[in-house]
């Protein structure tokens, strides 16, 4: 499916039938835990929230998961709770179907769904964000396309569709609250690295923490630079789609540069 | 009234005659205190104005109150001091005429009536913040229609009400110095959230003070995007009235998450 | 004169021969000291720096001063230097020629004469701001008439005159570093509280320190929101000339309000 | 060659062949060392980086060297590492061909002949810096001249080509990788202060780290402003090419004064 007709697709209405098709089989019963996460992977996942405060991506809302690195079918993310309060204590443990592992009577985010669902689509994919990242709404709510202004943001290059909850569900408090929603959320994102929310927000994943928090710092820059040149009247140019193609590959060697300078600033507070 | 028919109503000139209905019975003595206030109220308010301050919503201006929980004829608001520097040895009770009950000396805001008049007016009502609110001016200030982008904002879809004060009185000096100007705002904003206060600022309601604080953060936020998602240039999709009804119940119970940690940090200093 | 032909004789070309106007009588010799300032008008002219810093007003660069307490003829100024550095031991006197009264070799700002020639022209103005305020210098550039949008910058009601130094000078390195470029400026501001000069900044004044202070951070607020609003595509409502007068005069009460915060962060560094 | 053949042709296709023509010899072992360079010019060096951070011109990426004051034929600049955490023990010595006299198993930055090509073409240039500058990059992705609204930013006048790496080597990752890059780049900056990188960035450089440091500050607040003077709708007087050349000598006097601030702040934290 090319790149139109997917996008059309995901925002149309009559077809976008996604939140219908049958859920996967759901335990009646309670999982059973993985084990303890890799302390380095819940040091990161701490980090992450606070990377994401910093960055202006999220502020008192927006969330952020990571794969467990045990078990492919459970996730880690924190308790309901401001991203920039989170420490490893509220760290819990979900399956795919969005349910906790052992809640201990602590509250789940609503929007865990998506987050589970996009587990369950991309095996390769290893953390998940949703934010309401400022520059990306105006984006969201016009259908204008998001595209790669420079290298930072060249992940961008196969498009960044718009999902519409209303094609998915009529009206609805625009909370992706069920498995169902998550899965048709994680339709219209496919095999790329952003999908935005219409009215919402946007979701961004990586193969790990550092490429979904770099992308999602990098599609905030992108969109206020991208609403900036298309302001200044001329001809926008971005990145071909081999030019993109290559940068990503380039750029993705180089991660590690700010993310040891991020997680060391939101650590040492 | 409709939404249309009452904007003409709010903005228009000869026929805004608010000020001049009967003012209610005025004490001529000083009224009597309802008491000591909770002291997790006066904490919250304090907090309430820090927060303020911390999410750029007001300056060296601007003014938070609160309804007394004794009494539902007083009133809870810093003497005339920036919202920085607010502590409660700082708060003063205030009747509904917008008098101190015991000023002590104690300088008055000069438009506490913006409190008094919609707390007389709003029975439900149990908190309100006045504010220069800076991407909401140029709304005030151009009359074109605050809506709500995303979810977050949700609470702006009964219509966000441009007041003039030309309309009520005239050449003035644009303050709500009067019992009389307050009730014509206080009409103006009739039962919704926000109301715009041209070449001013804006008054916002809620039942308690993480409510309207919430919502003053969040219209600032929804008008800074608007504005962004107009100058994209495409069809700005806002939420529906339904989504927005459903969204704001929804957004409603979360309120906690963000007023924990703007406070937190707001006392932490 | 009119506004409007006040606004072309300063932007105009042949016409303005302002700085070929006879210079007053110069003192061949170095003027006397007036004496040690009042220490608390040193301390509010150090606090004023900062507060310039602080609010976004002055960068590295732009200066700030007061006439001085004992004589209208002298007026105190730091020697050269980043405003945010500056410390008592750093201000100079100077006479109205804008002459260090005993520089003991500091080196003083070459824009000196904004100042000397200002407090000349106008006995009433005890404290001048020159900044390179950033949301206003588009407004100096395009000659877009700055107006008050909203009751904290009804200062501006008068009228923004943009003084284009090529229209004293022809080409020059657009620095006000002669006396008859600073009496050119001084003319071009007239009666008036702010005045912008093309490619380069702004001077402000006031009758006092708070004065030409706050007046400095409400030009760069309100440059800032009237872009907004112009760009919002609506019609934009700027104050009455009836209600920037009598908003003024009430807000002029009001002054040590944000005075007192913005002085008791700067001195708390 | 005229400023506008000059930037045909630098933004132009099949005529660019900078990056074919024949490169210098390079040494076939390891260069000598120059030596310990000056103590002031590493803390220079250090302050620069995070200098450029506290100014919003780099984030995790970007880089900044200094010629060595020992040898021309050398310069230092970081390891490859985020600017905000470059200390002394991170800076490295590097030959004219980008090569590190003694790299002891760090890793360098990838388009470090962006540096070595530029201190190679000209002489009289002893720092150079490479930049995401937010503000910028809509400039270099739209074309539009960048050009010089005041005075501070008067080194802008002789013209900002955009240099578009597509025009020396089609398809790329975008990254100045290779000296016949890094040659085409220099060729394209010409004797200029500032070439923007189309989707990519800008490389600025000085006569010393303040005159680097000071133009990649100005470059990126007169994109910012030049942007919102052109969406204000007038006409953008910009400085004459007289005007710019005298303000561009009389500024170049006082660099002192915010490097000093800058660099103050920098080393404290």
């Amino acid at each position: 499916m090319s790149d139109v007709t997917r996008r059309r697709f995901v925002t149309g209405g009559a077809l976008a039938l996604a939140w219908a098709l049958p859920a996967p089989r759901r335990a009646s019963a309670q999982s059973a835990s993985a084990g303890p996460a890799n302390a380095q992977l819940i040091e990161d996942l701490v980090a992450a929230n606070r990377i994401l405060v910093d960055q202006g991506v999220v502020d008192g809302y927006g969330h952020v998961s990571a794969r467990h690195d045990r078990d492919p079918n459970r996730f880690l993310m924190s308790r309901s709770l401001a991203p920039e309060l989170v420490t490893a204590a509220d760290i819990m443990e979900y399956d795919l179907d969005g349910e906790p592992v052992n809640s201990r009577g602590r509250t789940s985010y609503l929007e865990r769904f998506i987050h589970s669902e996009i587990y369950r689509a991309r095996p390769e994919i290893r953390a998940v964000v949703h934010n309401h990242s400022p520059s990306v709404i105006p984006f969201g709510a016009t259908g204008v396309p998001l595209r790669p202004l420079y290298h930072m943001s060249a992940f961008l290059a196969d498009g960044v569709p718009v999902w519409d909850i209303r094609a998915a569900a009529g009206d609805t408090d625009m909370l992706v609250r069920t498995p169902a929603l998550g899965r048709a959320l994680a339709q219209a994102l496919g095999t790329r690295a952003v999908v935005l929310m219409r009215g919402h927000g946007a979701a961004v994943v990586g193969t790990g923490l550092p490429q979904a928090v770099f992308r999602s710092v990098y599609t905030e820059v992108n969109a206020r630079l991208q609403a900036q040149a298309m302001a200044l009247g001329g001809t926008v140019t971005y990145l071909s789609a081999e030019e993109a193609r290559r940068a990503e590959a380039s750029i993705g060697g180089t991660l590690g540069r700010p993310w040891e300078l991020w997680k060391r600033k939101a650590l040492s507070r």
